[in-house]
């Protein structure tokens, strides 16, 4: 792609894949980068939450003082993203001596589009235990991917395999007993995963609501917060294989709902857990 | 309290509550704000997290620009803060029309204890759905305030009604099955809540690693978010009744563990719902 930086060009082997494409950031400064929009991750009007979660986390990942790997990600999308260039502050306001904390803002010309807030730690082996369970689901080899079913071209950048409530049912007016939703998930194409990938996993979602409330209504993530309970190495392993994504509301009221997501490793590890805070207008 | 600002305890009719005190701020020219830390507050080497948290969300309600109430609250707990002043500075980076982002920051001298993002909103009445239930417990008034278990101050400031794990076991080295912790909460003395209020009683749960491992190890909060379900109205109507707190670990790994937490009204409303990523040494 011509306009990803060209160190990274260079050293591809094979055309980059269009996740990396569109998490690719130029230095423009001290603690600035500049990346842009790409076609692979639009949204309706803007781009998929996710893809700018993973741009943040990104711009943190690739600054030359970071230390150690993402454990805390918190993303507020503040205003709209047009098609097209964006600048990235990314400011490690304290760094300790295993962890480190960053702010950080994605500007288009003087608005700010976004903030965020991230902590990375050096991670070592201690005493460990998965309290919760995984939940039990088939394979994610027995199950087909779906299409995507709304007109978004991010959709077709993901492979999703439905097992429960995967899209939203068609009949409209009707009250969903509940708003949770289940599917295997992986990038398409398939893409070792990363940091960067699992932030961008963990807004896969559609909104709530439109299970809940079997419609469309307008809706729109305010805040989302990932913690990442997989190091790097874990994440690698993964391979090519799904995750299972899970996610679910507590409750709808005044304008905004909440969403409890978790992204769990085919072999029952819990690979990060998400949530956020969603507006809606009804 | 003599250092509490003029303006706020010249039109107090009866002494300050503590944690009113505590959240007295000055102003100190534009987005800046001067604080201090008090003694009803302190943990074992610094301040309470939770009355951080409250402050730094003081800082933007107080915040003249200030548009709507508070949705949504990340604090990043970035490194101790000492007995004493602190300077928070309080930033709206982005008002949209109903919808408002903070970027916060508190300094002592120059170093960056705390960061925070805040999302504000104005809210309305909409289509509203309660999908998560609250647990059955016995109510409050049939229950026991239990002593603080530890001896720190901060605990004293709140009322607390063990209705399940609200303090380790004593049986040191043996594997808890779950760390839920439930208990009914208000502050101490009775205080009728407000924003300030939930975003500290949202950090009372002491580290679910002391009740799944039954003992202490070094363990403290390093980031946590809180939204916030319950508007201002919703929130003075509760009065001086308790609230169920409800807190849980989904996975202990590589020095980290998550919480998901709960508070819901005595009449079955979700007030706020609040997560947290914790460092551990085991």
């Amino acid at each position: 792609m011509s306009t990803a930086p060209q160190t990274r060009a260079a050293t591809a082997a094979r055309p980059l894949h269009p996740f990396d494409d569109a998490l690719a950031l130029e230095p423009a400064g001290e603690h600035r980068f500049l990346g842009r929009t790409t076609p692979e991750y639009w949204n309706m009007i803007g781009p998929f939450g996710g893809i700018t979660a993973a741009t943040l986390l990104q711009a943190a990942l690739d600054h030359p003082q970071r230390l150690g790997d993402p454990v805390s990600l918190t993303v507020n999308f503040a205003g709209p993203i047009a098609e097209g260039p964006f600048e990235i502050e990314a400011r490690p306001v304290r760094t300790n001596r295993s962890t480190q904390h960053w702010t950080l803002e994605l500007r288009q010309g003087d608005a700010v589009a976004t903030t965020a807030t991230a902590m990375f730690a050096v991670r070592r082996e201690t005493w460990a235990c998965g309290e919760a369970l995984m939940p039990e689901v088939p394979a994610a080899e027995a199950l087909v991917a779906m299409n995507g079913f709304a007109p978004v071209r991010w959709l077709k950048s993901y492979d999703m395999r439905p097992v429960r409530g995967a899209k939203p049912t068609a009949e409209a007016g009707t009250e969903h007993p509940d708003s949770l939703t289940q599917f295997w998930l992986r990038d398409a194409p398939a893409r070792t995963p990363d940091f960067a990938a699992v932030a961008a996993w963990a807004d896969s979602f559609y909104p709530r609501i439109f299970l809940k409330r079997a419609g469309f209504v307008p809706a729109g993530t305010v805040s989302m917060t990932t913690y990442f309970h997989a190091d790097a190495a874990t994440l690698a392993a993964l391979g090519d294989s799904h995750v299972l994504a899970s996610a679910q509301a507590q409750v709808f009221r005044q304008g905004f709902f909440d969403q409890r997501a978790q992204l769990w490793s085919a072999g029952g590890e819990l690979i990060a857990s998400s949530h956020q805070i969603v507006y809606y207008k009804e």
